[in-house]
């Protein structure tokens, strides 16, 4: 094993384990069995929990003089990803029968018991950043800020959502908000948790953030429903804004690793920049379908 | 106009000029321009304004040397009542065709900007605490605490509104989350903005809230659907738990007057304890259908 798959394996380990502690905090034994049974299943097994592990990566390289505030800010951000996919998949948007290989949250427990958990876990995303920066309330109000920035209003997951109930949409500006924002609040907050100035490392969350939307993107036009574990095609179906409908396959492909050049090129000067370059280079290959990846490589 | 009256005014004032503030701060012309006024819809023209009246009214009486932070409370209690309205009143729960004498949100701008509109609002009770609390992070951790449990699991809003897809609800314990969390949260958010020890203060707002639930299910039995700008009957209707159902009309009206009676007692000492028992008794007359008020008095 070399040293940055153990990076890899720590980091995912300290993940669930953050994850786990948040979840069990609040579905506890006095809380209504069938939303804390459906607030675990909307969070357990994860996807590729990516946010987080940006997150924990960039603090990490910044020094993470204070890893209980890093992984508080994983948490939130990983809660909030996990609440837009519940409330993005109800009937009133995309309908989605499936997500991460199992019935979505709707279908599996009833479309009033996903609103609520949407909401309980937007509520534990910001919960779990009080309680892990209790001790270190300076650095609260800027993990605060960063964090409701990505998912609220103007330019946040949400106002992303929204723009689908507009006249007509621009597709960088959708894809800024519904998936870039998530992913500059990881790097920023990443920063932040560790004590260092956030502002110069939105760009390489940016970047990425853009880059995963292109690769999802490519997955939904070229994907394996089975591999993917939810539905293909959709963009399509739902005649949604997608970089493969505007670029091409080989077109996409191209924006695509032009952007993680430029993301790895953007990171700041800091103790640990050249293990997360690397890092970086190594998730990338897990944004793509294997067979494209290869044509791209 | 005597003293109380005008304090009363000046809390109102104080109420709408937060919110106002702090909705434009997300409301920008660079947000969804259908999401931003469905925001705005949902929040303007408000109700009562219990919650944030309580909670400034109780910072006043703790000596608030903090106004900014009393100010960010009571408007991230408001927003996320708001949030609870608006999601409750989804076809998926209520359906509820009125809210405050309009059309509810998703009757106005659809299902989709609603359950958005909700998830927005949540989101910006936690920002408004950070960005009024930026300058006084110690307090923040704390209100944020407060606030997150009123709300969330196990035992905020959203358990409360969770209890209608189990399987049976205790009544006492719905009410207490679906109602008495967050007048709990007014009086403690409060007295924590204001620099002071929250848990006395949770009696009061307990015992508040209690009222103000069953003054509400006294609105729905015997009310008037043109004075209160939402449906009645909806209880029975819809087979919730409701007091008047469970104790009939007399027995909820003396439950509420020992329910006021409790929770004037519990006032702990302050400088402003008197001025904040008038109010009370004075505020809780709103509760009540006016005929009720005069046969109760």
């Amino acid at each position: 094993m070399d040293g940055t798959t153990r990076v890899e394996e720590a980091l995912s380990g300290a993940i669930e384990r953050a994850l786990t502690a948040a979840v069990s905090s609040v579905a506890t034994p006095g809380a209504p069995p069938r939303l804390a049974a459906a607030l675990r299943y909307a969070v357990f097994p994860g996807g590729a929990r990516i946010r987080p592990r940006l997150c924990l990566a960039v603090a990490c390289s910044c020094g993470d003089d204070e890893p209980g505030a890093a992984d508080a800010a994983a948490c939130a951000l990983e809660f909030l990803h996990c609440a837009s996919l519940v409330h993005d998949d109800l009937p009133c948007f995309d309908d989605a029968p499936l997500r991460r290989g199992k019935p979505s949250v709707h279908r599996a427990f009833g479309e009033r018991l996903a609103v609520l958990t949407g909401d309980a876990l937007i509520v534990l995303a910001f919960q779990t950043l009080a309680r892990g920066l209790a001790t270190n309330p300076a650095r609260l109000a800027s993990l605060m800020m960063i964090v409701a920035r990505s998912v609220g209003m103007p330019t946040g997951i949400v106002a992303g959502q929204a723009r689908e109930c507009e006249p007509s949409a621009d597709l960088a500006q959708y894809q800024r908000e519904k998936t870039g924002a998530l992913f500059a609040a990881a790097t920023m907050a990443g920063a932040a948790a560790a004590g260092v100035d956030p502002g110069p490392w939105r760009t390489l969350g940016e970047k990425l953030g853009e880059a995963f939307q292109v690769a999802d993107d490519l997955h939904d036009a070229t994907g394996d429903e089975a591999a993917l574990g939810k539905p293909v095609g959709r963009d399509v179906a739902l005649d949604r804004p997608s970089a493969v409908r505007s670029l091409g396959v080989e077109g996409a492909i191209a924006h695509l690793n032009q952007l993680v050049s430029e993301a790895a090129q953007s990171i700041p000067p800091c103790p640990g920049a050249d293990g997360l370059k690397e890092l970086i280079i190594m998730e990338t290959a897990r944004f793509l379908p294997r067979e494209l990846w290869q044509r791209a490589a």
